[in-house]
């Protein structure tokens, strides 16, 4: 990158992101697409250092399904094993269990049945110690299905934006000059009121062999946006106040740099403030490129239809003359 | 419309409404009376631009006890069928069922007996496969209803407004000249405080054939209010401020206009934000009328009565001379 | 109330306070002692005016119980009837029941098994309509336990601010002259930050045998405070700048003022904001007492004990001289 | 401490902490390490002082587990005992037991079936008073497990920092002079944006042998950060700004003072914000020393490691010259 260009019109760099000068790893990003970072927290045991409920929350429909499947199967097998070695005797109605295989079995369903106080009776607890182990069994049933409940309202119910950003971010024509475009719709059928937008550039500088990062607030033409209704092209100008001013298609492609980007909104629904974040590289950026559009009317025109499919759909434009 | 009206003056126009200059379909609004919005999303398969969790919370309360109920159904009659194909012996206690039509209403009754967790145990499952079907049954019980819960909770715990506005928008006089006017209230038992109004004008001029839209943002005489205890009047004066100012009769009835509301307000009980917007065209604007008011005293004048079937009264006034 | 002393001065008075300046009812206040407004909502059906969670919100801990119990029990009634209706042959292990008592009561306990889902299976149902209405009835109690459940967690996770005014405002020594001052502290075990007052004067000015009222906002001595920690005395001096600036004793005494108070804060612990309104009549304010301190040293000199039942220990003091 | 240093400067103390300037106890912090405060609440009684929702949810995870154990213990041993004065006819299949211990029992069993719904049935109720008491029973524990539900939901989604503090507040080299640093970071997998600090001075002068406690609103060097991704050293410079400023190694080790630290966030995941405080006492800092880096580059390159054991690591250097 010319490097000069940034240092000569010595634009103010930014020291509260967060991330320090040298986090900079070889070639991996400082914010991941998803939004996530590639910082890991080390030197607590594993237990202080992770929030189950973080974790909980964050795994994918099926992983947690799965999940509390394992949990309610070991936990009938763990008191399943408890009946059985507490002997033929302590069940009543599982006589007629003739082998060892069918005992276990019997001792496993009647664990279920009471884990889940479903307590059909036909296999019933007989004797002091069989019949505690139940009564602490559907107690932990019940303590665990409370949990449960929890957390399924806890995972639906959590405040997500659901914003697609483009692929691409664009170095397009603006003005008389060009400027740095990318966009970003709601793809549910959430709406969001009050959105804010904040981009920062993380610029590497390799000099001396050190690589050092500086940060740079970019200006936005429209920062805010009452309502994201259709989509929401989000336009830095390479303006003279810009730290990418006056840089060329091979200044972008040589340089190492990243924008993170930060949308804020209000759900209109849920009364709630959500977040977003993703990042874009220098190898997601298309110099000399422009939107198009991505809404149209609907046959009977009494809708606009905004197709989500055309979202990173641009054109190629010169920027000869 | 006297379009020169507007260009004459060079009112400012804003742009980050969200909508786009070309959004305007024939006839519809952009936002519709109970605040949503005449958009579609497409181009990305049905589940993927669905929210199930904002779905199930805006579908109306009957609605969304017969889905359940469905659902409920649904899953007896698919393990009753399983129980059913596992044969006569399956299910102890179900001897006495001669017909088929019999022992699959007892297969029906004993999935559903397993579902609930009620289990009577007069019928109770035999064998490895149909224990292990009540044990998955009965799991899936539990989680369907740790769901239910949790979304009934999310139903009933929505932050809601419960404003009530008035039908019409007037053009009413207002200290020496005139003013757009429109009430509020809200019509629960419901307590906001902090309230914030904010009007955007949405005007569609047609120049060649082509239908552009036109954005401004009014003025109010007052845009927070401490209490809304009785009503809110908006007003936005119609001085030389106002992108419509001197807008006769004529002008408002021929114009294609829209103003977009938006009220934001503080719930005192559930300390929630609270967010509701509506919005009114020219059709829904009178010119030349003045609200009525809304309260009354109490006949033993121990309470202030606001009534909410007056929040749209007016009489008519004249604007000669 | 000399009245010229407010007019004469031209104190601002402010109209965005939500009441009306009409709202006085014959020596009603504005605002209750327990925050809620004497207003009442008229014109629509009762249905249509209640939201029913925030009244199941707002009812006693008792009161709320008793509900739940009454509907519990009602739908047991309901369904035994139903049971009892079906015939002595509908229910498994009844034959016992020789009375048509005996044969009800044995109805209406096997609905409650069954509501419950606890489903001993001592008493079971017979047939096919029977069965039909257990398996609705066991859907409709797991259905009502989840709605239960709901209203229980909202109704203990309600933001709350529990904080206690002091009874009287008094008129008290400032400075060079004399303020306004009340005081409020938090009593139960919770903590808030970033607390903010606002307190509105609603004076009710008789003028030709009409009542209006004007609004003024006070200004404090201090309207944000850090943390909540011991006790907070909220201080208006009525300097020139306030609308009481030079009343006296009986000009107070005479007058007919209300001092609508709302204080906000962050709560600490469950980072929720929380508000909490109280007002007072010119009958609960005291011309000439200071308040006495509300807190001291524990006797090991380890604590600092903030006394709640001395927020209102005030000490007489003369304004002569 | 040169208490000289202090009044000669004139520094403008602030009164809007909520602590009382004479609230300082013999030796005690006003504000511990884990945020807490040493208020005590008296004057009401017990009931009327504790928030029962807050004490559930500050409670460890083990002692809120065994209060529910002991709470359904409880109700059991109640209802059992209430069975067991009804006589040995009030429950069938009970028959079996012969002595006063076993028919306790078999009284207890049958109520924690009764209470967790599981109901098996091989011991069921005989007789009206009987029925009633277990359908009250299951009554009580359904709703009683809808408590904790909600209260198990509300413990693990409580929102919350999850901050690490340095131990110390180091005096360390900074520019030209010198400023107080200490430093923080999340410790789980939880990420915070919009970072805020504020810190509060309090000094604790005696004079006549009466202490009095003066208030400092600290200048920080940076007081919001975009993103709390590595960790955060807040930097009060010791400037002529700095109620400390030229205060020596021994003036810090003399005074008796205090910080109090407020952070608060914006979590990204759970779209909440949080809040954390602390306090360092002057028994806390460390005169000339400076913190070392905490976090480090990933063996492959591809990760950086926030090192969390290091976050008090530091250095000695010297002030001389």
């Amino acid at each position: 990158m010319s490097r000069a260009s940034l240092s000569d019109k010595q634009k103010k760099s930014v020291d509260n992101t967060g991330f320090s000068p040298n986090s900079a790893a070889e070639g991996r990003r400082l914010v991941n697409r998803d939004g996530s970072t590639n910082l890991r927290k080390m030197g607590l045991p594993f237990y202080e250092r992770i929030s189950i409920y973080h974790s909980l929350l964050r795994m994918s429909r099926v992983t947690f399904i799965l999940t509390v499947f394992a949990i309610y199967t070991s936990l009938n097998i763990l008191f399943a094993s408890i009946y059985f070695f507490l002997g033929a005797d302590s069940l009543a109605g599982s006589q007629s269990a003739t082998s060892v295989l069918e005992r276990y079995l019997q001792a496993f369903f009647f664990s279920s049945q009471t884990l889940t106080t479903v307590g059909y009776g036909h296999i019933s607890p007989v004797g002091f110690v069989t019949n505690v182990v139940a009564s602490i069994e559907s107690f932990i049933g019940i303590m665990s299905f409370a949990l449960v409940t929890g957390i399924f309202y806890a995972r639906f119910s959590r405040p997500q934006a659901y914003i697609r950003f483009s692929h691409n971010v664009l170095i397009a024509p603006y003005k008389r000059g060009k400027a740095l475009m990318f966009r970003l719709a709601t793809y549910k059928n959430n709406h969001l009121t009050n959105a804010e937008a904040e981009v920062t550039a993380a610029v590497h500088l390799t000099e001396n062999g050190k690589t050092q990062t500086k940060f740079y607030q970019l200006t936005l033409e429209m920062n805010k946006i009452n309502s994201m209704a259709i989509s929401w092209t989000i336009v830095h100008p390479l303006d003279d106040n810009s730290p990418f001013s006056g840089f060329t298609d091979q200044d972008f492609f040589e340089g190492k740099l990243e924008l993170m980007v930060s949308i804020r909104a209000f759900d209109d629904h849920f009364s709630n403030t959500v977040q977003q974040r993703t990042s874009y590289t220098q190898q997601e950026m298309i110099f000399g490129a422009r939107f198009l559009p991505m809404y149209e009317r609907s046959e009977n025109g009494q809708y606009t239809h905004v197709m989500l499919n055309k979202i990173n759909d641009y054109e190629v434009v010169n920027f000869d003359a």
